[in-house]
């Protein structure tokens, strides 16, 4: 009997228990016929009125303490105090299942660590992509590859903005209004139009991928709030769409680049057909090439799915550290913006002798006092320096 | 120590081999440190030549009798002797992986039942999509779904028959040829091209998601050698494409339908933008909605790095069971036709007004002596009794 603890009662931590109670003997099916038993549900909220009021705690200790429970979901979100519950639990010898970036992307490598010292697991599915399988299918399906690349759209709420502006003609601003109208976006938008909901997803997969701590701190991050109709516009003229970006190169020096930024996708990857609030993960290994993994990037039961499934991955590997880990490096290990090249997409106030007298231009998508173009590819100081001759209203990388 | 035994040294085999090899390191890292050794591989051909020549043996009951060996790859192919072969070394406690959809189609239910009783796992990632993760995303990650839907374009040949249609206006018989000419197709096309390869794959997902063997011989197969070009552009018009689509809908009173047929998709769906010779998977469950899996579904080192991911987690679970399985059900599974509704593409020689006097329409997309429309959701019986009053061109389900 797994005995299974719930930690914060919110939108995930309410889907979890829905889809323990909906799901009970199909979960079991997968545990080599174990049950799965909800003994605690911690929030420090009162729910008198909840049909189960009789397992909710305000208590810590009392799931910690309890050697029974062998499985905590931690759903309650935010740092603190979710690490210093997770380090203890983990320290207690409890597997630990979370939803929780913030937390994996921060105190990823040390959460890890202490798992694997306690030969116990740290699972975090739900904390990226929602119910997308991207962890798992990275860590055991892709073992046999080296992930050399990872480009995602990462959050929901700014490829709806995006796509409103797309498909629609929408401003920005409307776009934004309509997507909080619609509940996908908050009334601070700020983590996700800035890019910051990103930058930590692509922060804990390069970590993933890499096997090396990448601090989220240190990913150039760019949101999409400069982003105008005219650049949609105008990439859609040149055959693309304009999509955030989390992206990593794990390059074969050892380091990895990466960053979040609004790229120029032409419209013939499948990227570029992810659409609405909906995430799609892009990975690269030597063996595979491209796979691509997609669905809803957010969502109650689409991310306490994630949470269960991972519930039930520890219940079958209890005593068994499935070595998902990622260590500090001595030495930096972000590539500097120099050591990758791009193509950039870039509208100008020149004509375009100016700009051909500016830099190595691979296409052009309008040819008159206001050209927009595509360059051939070069590094980030490069086109800094070239495109610093010209009148450039907007530059955006090319997803090559 | 693991110690490894390839059966047959084909494309997937030599690819095993190679990856073995190359990411010895990156493999010990994910099996608790202990390292994989190979050390047989069977095959009734002579590699004199081959670096490692000693590995080779013509002797089945060589690898069957040796204790060391504990995981097997079969990537020979074919009914028999693979089916013998596995049953044998199942049965001795042998973990088998395989890239044989024809075997886990035929025989998996047997073979699965097989594994359980002797404490092993018979994996089959590399049965379907080649890399591209499907079957442990789905046992494992969507475990707390029931999944209610399946479609998926599992066949690259065909797409990419289909696609050189779509975006170069080729007719059917040159794109094979071309196909043909690119190495994607076989001399003799058949299989791929009347969707019996299709067939076995969606068998296997279909058994996969539901637990109940779905006979592929009982899954009624349309390729897509009656596709023409005017079908092709008409869709186009209709705003959509065709794709020859594996199709399975668990339905809620525990049956199953399946079928694979070409289908019209509307281009808003990210099944529409898998274009050339890539695969992709479209999984729909009660708390994910929908998840697409997509990649590229064939080719040696992506499908080799699946079987290779298989053995990994065979030697990680050498002695427990995984609980894939699907079972022969007493009475047939499989629903009728006429258990399920579709809205149907049509191309007929009637005018409008004889059309709308035969059948609901949603939308016509050509309104002319050559009536083009996409009809109202019916059974098939209702599609078929309608249509019959109308001189049809084409008719094609299309995918909700």
């Amino acid at each position: 009997m797994a005995k299974v603890a719930i930690m914060g009662y919110g939108t995930v931590g309410s889907g979890v228990y829905e889809i323990i109670r909906r799901n009970s003997e199909k979960l079991r099916s997968n545990t080599y016929g174990e049950p799965v038993e909800l003994k605690y549900i911690l929030d420090i909220r009162d729910f008198d009125d909840h049909p189960e009021k009789e397992l909710f705690t305000k208590e810590f200790d009392e799931i910690l303490n309890d050697e029974e429970v062998t499985v905590v979901a931690e759903v309650m979100g935010g740092l603190h105090p979710a690490y210093e519950f997770t380090k203890s639990l983990l320290q207690k010898g409890k597997n630990v299942t979370t939803s929780n970036k913030e937390l994996v992307a921060t105190y990823g490598s040390e959460l890890l660590a202490i798992a694997r010292e306690n030969n116990v697991n740290y699972m975090f599915e739900a904390s990226v992509g929602g119910g997308i399988p991207i962890i798992h299918p990275m860590h055991q399906c892709l073992v046999a590859n080296n992930i050399t690349r990872i480009a995602g759209i990462l959050n929901g709420t700014t490829n709806y903005i995006l796509y409103q502006m797309i498909e629609n003609g929408k401003s920005f601003e409307t776009a934004l209004a309509d997507a909080q109208a619609n509940g996908f976006a908050e009334k601070n938008p700020a983590a996700d139009v800035e890019g910051f909901d990103a930058c930590r997803k692509i922060a804990i997969l390069a970590s993933l991928a890499s096997g090396k701590e990448i601090n989220y701190n240190n990913i150039e991050t760019k949101g999409i709030t400069e982003i105008t109709l005219d650049d949609v516009v105008c990439a859609g003229e040149g055959n693309g769409v304009i999509k955030l970006i989390g992206y990593a190169d794990m390059l074969e020096n050892g380091k990895v680049y990466a960053t979040v930024a609004p790229m120029f996708i032409s419209k013939g990857s499948p990227l570029a057909a992810v659409n609405d609030v909906f995430n799609a993960i892009m990975v690269t290994g030597d063996c595979v090439d491209d796979v691509m993994f997609y669905g809803k990037g957010a969502g109650k039961l689409a991310t306490a799915s994630a949470v269960v499934a991972d519930i039930l991955d520890c219940v079958r590997h209890r005593n068994s550290n499935k070595n998902i880990i990622w260590t500090k490096t001595e030495e930096p290990v972000e590539a500097g913006r120099d050591d990758v090249s791009f193509a950039y997409f870039v509208r100008s106030n020149n004509s375009v002798s100016e700009v051909n007298a500016a830099v190595k231009v691979d296409r052009f998508i309008t040819e008159d006092d206001k050209s927009a173009f595509i360059t051939d590819k070069m590094t980030e100081s490069e086109a800094e320096e070239r495109l610093s001759k010209l009148d450039i209203i907007t530059s955006l990388k090319v997803l090559g």
